[in-house]
């Protein structure tokens, strides 16, 4: 298997055979990390971070410089680019001309595919906004495949911010494909995103259940339980079942406890953010003397402030530094991987696969649509001479289209056909999206509008069946 | 040829012929850049970069990391070494103690010379300032080389910003030495300063024709002619040749369009950036479908802005992004001939040469006399304690001398001769500089003054025949 | 001697013996600098600079690419990691999983001990605060070796600002440990600190001797001898000798004159500032033709400002740029001997040894003591979490502690014993830290209260005899 010359910009670039190559490559390197200077010599690895990261940078550039490759840097905290107007792929041209290979942190979301799609050459995802950080991912899931034996049918808990947390998002999705449950214990006001949940049943063959104030988490000093998620093949089969089964289950424990910092940057005001102390819940040596936690491993993508004592550090169960320490392995097997470097015989997937659905219509007309997110590399001064809007058809009910740079998804509300006008202008009909109409437009003649006036100044007239019967 | 420890402060500092080694030099690496790492295993690069740019960094250092060297890096935006009162010829002297050659790029004008006088390493200039940026202009020639086949009498149209871009009067001197012919066309307000002309005329042996109003560029959707160098021996001979002469020459067309930014930030008021945006013209597909364009490349020191349309990206005359492709190679090169890691055979030049007149007498006396170019490395408050003011006396209708650090030029108003009033004090006498007195003083007896108080200190009285008669 | 996996937190942690082993070693590397690329090959380096350093952060990057190894950077002026609320040992957990060596440079007093306390490889502390900086130290005494053949009983005066140089501190302590005499002669208004007198008479076999107004300095352009610090196996026993004596003695002459800059930014008044001014001395040509320095070197540690003529740059006294120059070959040698890349054979010292006493009882105990300096890491809100306070009683008369962390003195006020008031409640007694008391309690049950609240919160009463007799 071979995985040169491709990009990591979201975990679901790589298929789960893909992502056991890492890792197998990994554990091969693990042993003899400073015996590897041979791999990549004569390579050079371009690390531009245009915004602060000091482990996942330092990771990377430890990574590449164990494999005997070069390293040029950019840690860059003013917009010195921007201040001088450039775009984001004119920069990647270029340094895809000089470097073998490229890291990215960006704030801008969707920024690392742009990237991709410029440079020529090799492009890995450090974390684009709060769009995605898969190899955060990565070395969440070799420590849990580490600890743990395999990837396959594992009961993870999600703890803490499932809101605001990047690297929670991308690990429930890529949990999801290899099988395994996921209990969701967020902190309150913090509880996992509503596209997130749509993305994981709607997406990957999983059901989810949800549980309000099934067991009395407060009392044991836990975050109540909000919701499960089961892949169906697995041994967890609970649609349906009673409160008891529920908490049979929950006694048997989780493999693993997956803690995130609070953002609490990102709340507005003092009351939320009171709130949030008052709900505070620390991983403690108390927590992890609970019953069912006596197998738990405790992870963490750190940095981590309070959520965490220091107390546990030396406890057995506790991976955070493990789980740090394997993202240089991690990633000198990526970079060898993607730079051709290295190759792997991997046997064929055992059992089933739980890849997401990817075969949506994809909708590129230049019809005005434009993403909303305010984040989006889209809609940046400097990039929209050049990018032009995309998006995936991912739901018809209500009409939802998902951006095909940062993911977020938009609604718009009007709709028309390209061939049912065709030579007859009276025929320029447009209908709101929520009408019958959706249904009688095959997906490749769909003309979508964003405003009344969008669908007004190409000649469009309101259709007369209108909203949804 | 070994270029072995010289420095690259300006590409005046260069002989033709040693520029053709460095491209020798480039050609022979191109096609094995990964392949060259030996040829400075061992050695260590110091790239300090005192103000921001990713571009010139980035190729610097991938080209010592090809070559098998070792990279140190300063990028500091702070004034940290400032800060703390440090001179430049201090820092100079200790990082030149630790690495073998040093890179540098400094906001002030002049201060790569500085760092050269100190180090006691090879020193490239990477952009003192608004002074000069030799690299970028060994990467303009050496496309222009590998696009043309030689440098020899090309014809080249710098287009845009031609007032305020370093790299386009640095390119404007090596066009000459190298008998190219150059058509100015600048954005209105953005044209040739007059000390670039002043130079190309006087220092290299070409004539300059203005042309106002030639042709009807406007409605080309060209930038009007402005004028036109031309070096004599160059087959374009034409002096006073009617219009009708030149607008056959037009018509055949150029072998490169150089586009710049135009740097708008340098506009002081709305009004002229208003007026600006006016006159805006992008090199586009249709511009590129004129006449006299077929063959013609298109270049760009990059970063662009909006002054090349995305749309000709992909077009096979566009060669900006070939053009910092070729960094690396130069680089590699220049670097691998400064350390003497690599030599070369060249054969003499053929042909004339057009080097710059280099035999203007130096004043050093201590009358005074101060560049007026604030950004200069001598007005500095922690360089002025051991940098002596240094001119070049250019000419003596009116009297000029250029700084030796920065290449700005002063004017001063007064003169005496060292030798008229010695033992006498009676006879000390002083002049205006545009009296005939100058042409009677021999320059090496000369002693100039800013002002009529510098004389009085010095105990000048004013002579009696003063002004030109 | 193997100094594998030591750390280099203060000069101290080295004795005399293995501080000649690092030179023993530089010298074996100096001649052939760029042939020992093989000596760290394979091993990493993190270059952790959370203060503004070019010069230190070079020349360790420089050492570390010269053995062969590579370098990871951070070079932030912004609290990145502290904004997320990361604490020092998280990072040095993480980033000595990543490298095999650690250099730290922070803004806390006392940061590189915490590091070292959590990374688990060796680190070298290149600057903590006003606290050490052991590796400029170092330069220094192997400069002074170079020069001199010797480090025993040299004769070095210390010059300009001994107040705020946290140089000039540690190099103090070291030449007291290798037998030598300082003069001190410091700029008015910048004596030596007290505690540094004390430790050097308390825990150095050393005495000193004040001198006020002893010689005409300010006639001679000299800055007044303060006073004079000699070893005991010294030749120049001068305790209690007269005045004529020391005349004699200062016409002898110095080995060395180690010039620092003044801190003037330390200063809060313009009055002060003026002061300063007025008092200012220049090591010049002119003081360098004094008698008694026809053999003088000259040093200092860079950056200069203006204490330093550059007139003298061209001296062969003169010998700031090798001593800086020399930071290359000592840090090469510092990092193979930690990284265990090398090992060395030293003969047993000869001579007596000046090490200090380092034998105080550690006071460790949770009574709400705490460390007074505002920039001691103990006092950072980050740190706290896991960083117990920690002291050395370094005096009874008075009770003085030393912070474990930054090494500043605090006096606390009360005292109590563990002992007397086993199982009877009425038996707690505090007592003054000043009265007899404190001889009574033997130091392994001394409890120690920073105030009456303290004591009073943990159930003491205040007991009959308290203030000293």
């Amino acid at each position: 298997m071979s995985l040169a010359n491709r990009d990591l910009i979201t975990i679901e670039d790589f298929s789960n055979q893909e992502i056991e190559a890492v890792f197998a490559l990994a554990d091969e390197m693990s042993g003899s990390l400073s015996q590897q200077s041979d791999v990549c010599r004569g390579m050079i690895m371009a690390s531009l971070f245009f915004e602060p990261s000091t482990r996942t940078r330092l990771s990377f550039e430890v990574a590449m410089n164990r494999l005997g490759g070069r390293v040029i840097s950019v840690v860059e905290m003013s917009n010195t680019s921007l201040a001088k107007g450039e775009s984001i792929a004119d920069m990647a041209r270029v340094v895809g001309s000089y470097a073998d290979i490229i890291v990215i942190r960006h704030p801008w979301e969707g920024a690392a595919k742009v990237v991709a799609d410029y440079a020529g050459v090799p492009v890995i995802n450090a974390g684009d906004g709060g769009h995605e950080h898969p190899t955060q991912t990565l070395c969440d899931l070799y420590t849990l495949k580490k600890e743990r034996r395999t990837l396959e049918g594992l009961k993870i808990a999600l703890w803490g911010d499932l809101k605001y947390g990047r690297t929670v998002h991308s690990l429930a999705y890529a949990l999801a494909r290899f099988g395994a449950t996921i209990h969701f214990r967020p902190s309150p006001g913090f509880e996992m995103p509503e596209h997130v949940i749509r993305k994981l049943t709607a997406e990957y063959a999983g059901i989810l259940e949800r549980f309000n104030g099934v067991e009395d988490a407060d009392e044991k000093g836990l975050f109540p339980l909000d919701a499960m998620y089961i892949t169906p093949s697995g041994p967890h089969q609970l649609a349906n079942i009673p409160a008891v089964g529920i908490q049979i289950e929950l006694e048997k424990g989780v493999d693993a406890l997956y803690v995130t910092r609070l953002q609490k940057e990102r709340l507005d005001t003092a009351a939320e953010r009171q709130e949030l102390e008052k709900n505070h819940r620390v991983v403690d040596r108390k927590l992890l003397r609970k019953k069912g936690f006596e197998e738990t491993i405790v992870m963490h993508p750190l940095p981590r402030v309070d959520e965490l004592a220091y107390e546990i550090d030396a406890d057995p169960r506790s991976m955070y530094f493990k789980q740090a320490e394997r993202g240089v392995p991690i990633r000198m097997a990526l970079i060898a991987l993607l730079l051709g470097a290295k190759e792997l015989d991997i046997p064929a997937a055992k059992g089933p696969s739980f890849a997401r659905k990817r075969d949506y219509h994809v909708y590129k007309r230049d019809t005005g649509l434009r993403c909303r997110n305010r984040e989006c590399v889209t809609n940046q001064e400097t990039e929209t001479r050049y990018i032009k809007p995309e998006f995936e058809i991912v739901s018809n009910d209500p009409l939802t289209l998902r951006c095909a740079y940062c993911e977020h998804e938009i609604h718009p509300q009007y709709i028309a056909s390209s061939k049912w006008h065709q030579g007859i202008a009276e025929n320029k009909r447009y209908y709101y999206a929520d009408s019958f109409m959706l249904g009688r437009i095959q997906q490749e003649n769909l003309i979508i509008f964003d405003s009344e006036d969008e669908a007004l100044a190409r000649g469009f007239k309101l259709g007369k069946k209108s909203h949804k019967e």
